[in-house]
């Protein structure tokens, strides 16, 4: 498939800053509001955001077949439901608009449709009605279990035969920007008889990737790994904050809880599949040999460069990790497919995170944990010694692909740890 | 709290056959559908569903300060997000107008607000934000880690310092009388060295009781022990049906995924913690003791029986569980403090189920697993041997509480399962 929209020759009237994550090639979709305007749908470009309700009711979006009011609203998902292919007819048409050589937005126009971010604030894009968290970096995966079971037998028997996930908690999803509080509870010290409680002393961050989803299936019926990416409308950055202490005694034998599900944190605009397409790259072997249900052909891995910097309280931040969305082992077609493969329905606005995305050196490890080896090795961050966050620190991820001249970038995902409350 | 709708001499001008679920003293709420209305608010009384739009619409609701429309929708959450107090008002006004001595109803409102259950669809009474799974019987604990891991130690170090729980799938939560697929994917066969793709060999049911909140609280803010009740609307049955083979190969380490997302019935009536309010017992002591963030005093378990039945296609039920709630180790209240003590935030409509409640015979316990132990002594149902679900059978969950003649019943919580697809 080859979009117009993805063309690295375009260029905007719209003054987009060398380096900036929204040339016209992105347009990636959010929801925004002002001081005047409560929740609305808007697309970045450069240093501004887009009105897709303006361009809507003044007819610039005529023939595209939308329902009226379809951008007035506090989140995506009616948009999202409208399907990938609506989604591309609308980004086309706004790339149009948008190109240096269009006149049909005046200056009267453009004054109001175009708004300046630094006049907006970016809201969560998605009512997510489900969120499940993969564990797709054989890195990660292999790291965690090195430290915590056997370095000869990091990997469980299944990791290799199916992409591992489990559910998280959809209603603690807040978007970027948003503090975070450490949380309380149940710890139990190697050394205590008893479990004692007290804020979370391992609070850390998850570098992740996850993907929305912008159709409703019906229960008992599944999703093929070849159909599985026309589901996906687009990606955003995850950080699936986790404290390390809790998690480690309330795990068995059910899974995180309590260590997760106090936070995590999304960048609030939808990087569309069409946007990244010029970013596909094929991903490791995989080895043994999967199942025909996970099967795929062709790439579908996306080499986008992500980056953690870690920033104390009043000092500069400083980067803390190097990594990549390609080092996954499993693909977002594959676990969508694996997810759906027992009849589970998806729906529209549903956000399923890869799960920590670790690379093969050590500077691209996506948490403290696997950094700092679980706090034995701390990092240096600006002359202080860091094994784990510490209260007022800020976590900013950021993620882009570049090529032929053409960023595509993320905007930030940024969290502040506050004190327990 | 004493609530007149609660007086066990209460009679009804509907006429409620004996052995009901649903007296006066009950009043459950739910969402039904008739060939005339589409989704509709609604109270069981008898063989009935009283229509609370037409109550709101003619009046009878007058002085409650009901917002307009509020019972006129596809969902209870509007409704239950007026909170418990509200909710207890519109009970005992409904209870009012149906005693047998009120006659503000006459006869032409009571023919077309009073609907026969034999005319109406039931649907799933809520949206649910927010789907949670505990694990809180501790014979069903000990039952599974006998199996599984080591009789001597069946229960894991955290079990009784903390109610375990995990994230489970809402969009797959489906209303009583759904049929459920045979769920299809990878199982590993002791014997065999690769895992294969199939459908599962091992089906179960859970017999659990969920509860629903009716608050929506801010992340980051935490319910007390004591508090928690307050913000549980009421309760229903539950079955989380398992697919032990998929379950057993995919959940370490991060919990059940694919082996429980397929499907989980929930019974179409909330029944209110008000009517249950004198079914309060006392659960079992708790030893150790718990930490003071989950201390509670007074009652908090509440004395409902429990039973599952099984059904072949074409031949009658036969009753292969009894087992009660008061079972339980730890009550709602702990497993809501315990929930948000992290800051967790909850919604309105979010579905808190209580784990498979198996009590000490082997009667009582709640799924094949346990009552089959793994399939190792099948039971015996109308002469055939059943150690798992065959494609056809139907599962029927029933419970009631009983005092002074009064019984609050649920309505049944039934399945059948449909072969793979």
């Amino acid at each position: 498939m080859k979009l117009a929209a993805n063309d690295p020759s375009l260029k905007s009237w719209v003054h987009v800053p060398k380096g900036s994550d929204f040339p016209i090639q992105n347009l990636p979709f959010g929801i925004f509001k002002t001081k005047y305007l409560s929740a609305v749908a808007g697309v970045a470009i450069g240093n501004h955001v887009l009105d897709l309700v303006y361009l809507h009711e003044h007819g610039y979006l005529d023939g595209l077949g939308l329902p009226p009011g379809i951008f007035n609203q506090k989140y995506l998902n009616d948009f999202l439901a409208l399907g990938r292919r609506k989604g591309r007819e609308v980004r086309e048409r706004v790339s149009e608009l948008l190109q240096h050589n269009n006149h049909e937005l005046n200056a009267a126009a453009r004054e109001i449709a175009l708004v300046p971010m630094s006049e907006v604030q970016l809201l969560l894009p998605l009512r997510i009605p489900n969120y499940t968290d993969f564990y797709s970096s054989e890195e990660h995966a292999t790291n965690v279990g090195s430290m915590f079971r056997d370095p000869k037998n990091a990997l469980l028997p299944n990791w290799k035969h199916l992409p591992v996930g489990y559910h998280g908690r959809a209603s603690s999803i807040v978007v970027s920007g948003t503090p975070i509080h450490r949380p309380k509870g149940q710890v139990k010290p190697p050394d205590a008889e008893l479990p004692v409680y007290c804020p979370s002393r391992k609070l850390d961050f998850e570098l992740e990737v996850a993907f929305a989803t912008c159709t409703k299936t019906t229960l008992g019926t599944s999703l093929s790994a070849r159909d599985a990416e026309e589901n996906i409308f687009g990606l955003m950055l995850f950080n699936d904050w986790s404290a390390r202490d809790i998690q480690q005694w309330e795990y068995v034998p059910l899974g995180p809880f309590l260590g997760k599900n106090f936070g995590s944190t999304l960048s609030p605009w939808i990087v569309t599949l069409d946007a990244l397409e010029p970013f596909r790259t094929a991903g490791p072997e995989q080895f043994p040999h999967v199942l025909p249900y996970l099967s795929v052909e062709g790439n579908h891995h996306f080499d986008i460069a992500l980056e953690v910097l870690l920033q104390a309280k009043g000092e500069p931040a400083v980067s803390v990790c190097r990594s990549n969305f390609k080092y996954l082992y499993w693909n977002m077609a594959q676990q969508l497919a694996h997810h759906t493969v027992n009849g589970c329905n998806i729906e529209v606005g549903d956000v399923y995170a890869s799960g920590t995305i670790s690379g093969p050196s050590p500077g691209s490890f996506g948490s403290l944990l696997e950094l700092t080896w679980n706090g034995q090795r701390p990092l240096h961050v600006n002359g202080h010694q860091r094994t784990f966050l510490e209260d007022h620190d800020s976590v900013i991820m950021r993620g882009h692909a570049e090529k032929d001249g053409v960023r595509i970038g993320f905007g930030d995902c940024t969290g502040t740890i506050l004190p327990a409350s």
